[in-house]
């Protein structure tokens, strides 16, 4: 089968829906390419687009909704609380199923040198697919925002564009154009209103504080009028492949039992993997001699 | 997307692997089929091929693969220790996925009454396919096997085909042509040698002896000279909607607690529906809100 790819563009823009259902209906007239999901910030004043299809056609669908947002998006007007550079802001590639991530690092490059090319836009390349090590995180790439970019740009060798002229784009700034492994959202909901937990939970599993490779995690307290308060323990898994949901989920429970509590209920925010899932389903039975394979429809997309 | 349909022929050969290679190949040659597994008894002498596509590719590679079969294995020749009726024994139609079980039927019907036609082949409907309700019943449609349709057909009127002629192929016999929901085959290895364990729990979980309801099951002794040596309850799940994997294992669980043991590993047979497999995930984290099209290549696969 032809290799199938996740886009996620995040769109400078949370409070004109009818905006973002524009650049959307340029995403999904593209033949071959599937929306997934779309939502909207307002106080972020940002918008993020998930959608997917095999290569060439979603290179065709970001490049539409790239021409959308630098149409329909105005930087110099814009402001909100998440740090920002452009119109289109970040276009990362994720791969999906036996895709691998060096498909979409290529993708990412050829894509960045396209939309510099077509638009007059200058292209900062990240994450794996960065070129220039210093802007393999995207935070670096970042820095100042667009304010600073519009005074360095052009006078700084440092923020020289991989792709395009070392000028902002008149409306769409700077775009940051990456690959990255597919993160699953995931939270786990303590029996106690206790925040204090969660937060010691969180900060022995995540891995900037020495925990567990991969796993970015924060304690929260959960209020809903309607519900008994939890403590949740919220995630990103980074790279499930190093760091599943088994293992988050055991380490949790022990943790949570010698904290004098125990795991009340999982929850999975948007989409995730097949495979990481069914890692659940296989270590929650035992399976001896268990291949994702098994499941019937990733067998089929697979050979397909 | 276009429904995709699973089909699963059983053929009266299964000492020549040349045969069934060359069925196997006929199958594959249709464009837009999937061969998911084949497998060869010999002292069943009879082989089973599973292939999956939409249901135009899935009637033009069964077609075949009835073509081959009539050519190349001799019901006039054929011994074996399992039930049948012709050359190809018995073909059913699986729902995948979105698909609805009632299109499985029409096809089956469409599919049943084209190869009478076509190969001159008394076609007898059967499971969710039949239209004499007393069809419904695979056994009852092979009764007496090849041998007495070869002595009834024509005389008696109950054995008057669906579709075809009341003669039988004078190579290929007669043929069963069904539609029927997903099988799962799952074995739970209990930590137990004792085989009479398995037989009681076998006995009280399976629909026959009043048991769950589409479970059917048994107790077997696994003899591995590389292992212990495990109590095995050996299941078919044959609607997973109605009983699903959780259910079964939570009531195994709880039987095999009770009898002084417990559940040591489990199996899974061949290929299972995602959603039945993501069923488990669910209940093992206690998941709030989750929907099978949170899976991101089952949602693909819906929308595509």
């Amino acid at each position: 089968m032809p290799s199938l790819i996740e886009c996620v563009p995040n769109f400078s823009e949370g409070r004109r829906p009818e905006v973002i259902e524009e650049i959307v209906r340029a995403i999904g007239q593209i033949d071959g390419v599937t929306v997934l999901d779309h939502s909207r910030d307002v106080t972020h004043n940002r918008s993020v687009v998930t959608f997917a299809g095999n290569a060439e056609h979603v290179v065709r669908a970001a490049t539409a909704a790239v021409g959308r947002a630098l149409e329909l998006i105005d930087m110099t007007q814009h402001t909100g609380a998440h740090p920002r550079i452009g119109s289109v802001d970040v276009i990362p590639f994720v791969p999906i199923g036996s895709t691998r991530l060096e498909e979409c690092v290529d993708l990412a490059r050829r894509f960045g040198e396209q939309i510099a090319k077509l638009f007059e836009l200058p292209v900062y390349l990240y994450g794996e697919a960065a070129i220039r090590p210093d802007r393999r995180r995207l935070a670096d790439v970042r820095r100042g925002q667009y304010e600073a970019l519009k005074l360095e740009l052009g006078v700084n060798p440092d923020r020289e564009p991989d792709f395009g002229p070392a000028r902002l784009h008149p409306r769409g700034g700077a775009v940051a154009v990456g690959a990255r492994k597919p993160l699953i959202a995931f939270n786990v909901n303590l029996a106690t209103a206790d925040v204090a937990i969660a937060k010691r939970i969180a900060h022995a599993i995540r891995e900037s504080s020495g925990g567990m490779p991969a796993v970015q995690a924060m304690g929260v307290l959960l209020e809903n009028p309607r519900e008994p308060r939890y403590a949740q323990v919220s995630m990103n898994l980074v790279d499930w492949e190093r760091t599943g949901i088994p293992a988050v989920v055991h380490e949790i429970r022990r943790l949570a039992h010698d904290a004098g509590t125990e795991i009340d209920h999982c929850e999975l925010i948007g989409l995730a993997p097949t495979a990481a899932l069914l890692e659940v389903t296989a270590d929650a039975l035992g399976l001896r001699g268990f291949s994702p394979d098994q499941a019937l429809e990733l067998r089929l997309a697979r050979d397909r």
